[in-house]
């Protein structure tokens, strides 16, 4: 890794915890890489203590932006001056840029990195037929990315009614080409794409969060959640002989992305 | 340099301006070296913005502290919950510990980084004469340092009447043995150690600010100015042929102390 000196430009991750966090050594390959004078650094942030950390960061000439982590993605959105139009749908911010004047522009780079992460591995997106569980911040932001790239439908789960409903009257709102239909728990034979945007297989002795009984021999199964890597949905994937597709493609695919946004690589 | 990742401790460096520093290089060798897994990093923090900053600061909870250098090094004292006795003494701090409650406690290393700097050079201290020019901050801290490692007498001078008087009466009120006078501009053959103290050598043009023409051949001559490396003052020394002493070592000599403050180092 490249020296820090007093002309580094910073940038902080915060999320409480903190010690999984990837972007640290993501982040900092990518500096490396573009020859760039910047470093990212964790800071363990208790819900709390955000919004004064938050306050207290505008102050620091050299501070490039923060990269917001779980449980601060919805509470961080609050503190910015200005949002993307993704950070809009979600209500979320997974970036905040220092401006020159100490505001914040927030930004959520989640869902754009999802597709993008299927990209990379080989996988059309367009015109595919979706079954997305989970209609939280995860599962919005991937929700709308989806329909930006001209998936041909999704079909929602979620426990939660009233986050399901949301998700699907905003994901109607857009009035795009994309179907949506809610209350669709399983896998269905249709379904090109299966992704779980569930806490469901963080820990252990979870069970898989969606019935792959039905599920396509063709399908490719997603799961949001990068640790632990293979959960219980991407196992019984396998098991099935399915392609699965891991958590932490999206972090990988959006990071470039993030970068750039916080004008620290071109 | 060792990766940086989410278990990654904090250390910042305040300052403005901050592109000089030194401290990211040094502190970053040394916890290398002791296979520490922290980071110091740089943060340019304009003067309005110390008190949000340092507020803001408090609710990271894997920030081990920050080192605070010009302009911030009185104004942070008052951000402390507890000075240690140097801090008192010099109504400075350039170290605040962030302690497990998210109060800060301040200490003041640079008098003994200038005293433990100088005898790491192979130079006694103890009965020694000294001539100290400049009675702020940093004159302040290497004065009392001086009497805590027991030299024989301290000769001051500075242009304020007002500072250079509240630092006569601060050292006679330890009531020591070190005999103190005031008003002594010039080098004498008497002087064993004349310091610079006050910022005068940092700027191109300007003058050398102690008059070394009876200065004793055998006399130090020690300047705190780290940048240039080589001031006015150090560069009339060397040119009478005596011992010059870089400012440089004041910071390399507390680096240490520093860390192990801030509970980094053994």
């Amino acid at each position: 890794m490249k020296r820090i000196d007093g002309e580094t430009r910073i940038v902080a991750i915060l999320g409480d915890p903190i010690a999984q966090a990837k972007s640290p050594e993501l982040f900092n390959a990518l500096f490396e890489c573009h020859a760039t004078n910047a470093v990212l650094i964790p800071f363990h942030v208790p819900p709390l203590q955000l919004g004064p950390v938050l306050d207290g960061l505008r102050g620091i000439a050299n501070l490039a932006g923060v990269v917001v982590t779980v449980p601060h993605k919805f509470a961080a959105a609050a503190y910015a001056a200005s949002l993307s139009a993704p950070a809009r749908q979600t209500g979320g911010v997974n970036c905040l840029r220092r401006e020159a004047d100490g505001t914040w522009s927030g930004a959520m780079f989640d869902g754009i990195g999802f597709v993008n992460g299927l990209v990379a591995c080989g996988q059309t997106v367009r015109d595919k037929s979706v079954l997305l569980v989970g209609s939280g911040g995860a599962g919005t932001a991937v929700a709308h990315a989806l329909v930006d790239a001209g998936v041909a439908s999704i079909d929602l789960d979620d426990a939660s009614e009233s986050s399901l409903a949301r998700l699907e009257d905003a994901l109607r709102s857009r009035s795009t080409a994309t179907s949506v239909r809610r209350g669709v728990a399983a896998a269905q034979p249709i379904h090109d794409l299966i992704v779980n945007a569930t806490p469901c297989g963080m820990r252990d002795g979870d069970p898989a969060p969606i019935d792959l009984t039905d599920a396509s021999p063709h399908a490719v199964v997603a799961d949001l959640i990068m640790k632990p890597e293979q959960t219980p949905l991407l196992k019984a994937a396998k098991a099935r002989g399915l392609t699965v597709h891991l958590g932490r493609h999206l972090l990988e695919s959006s990071v470039e992305t993030m970068a750039a946004f916080l004008r620290l690589v071109p």
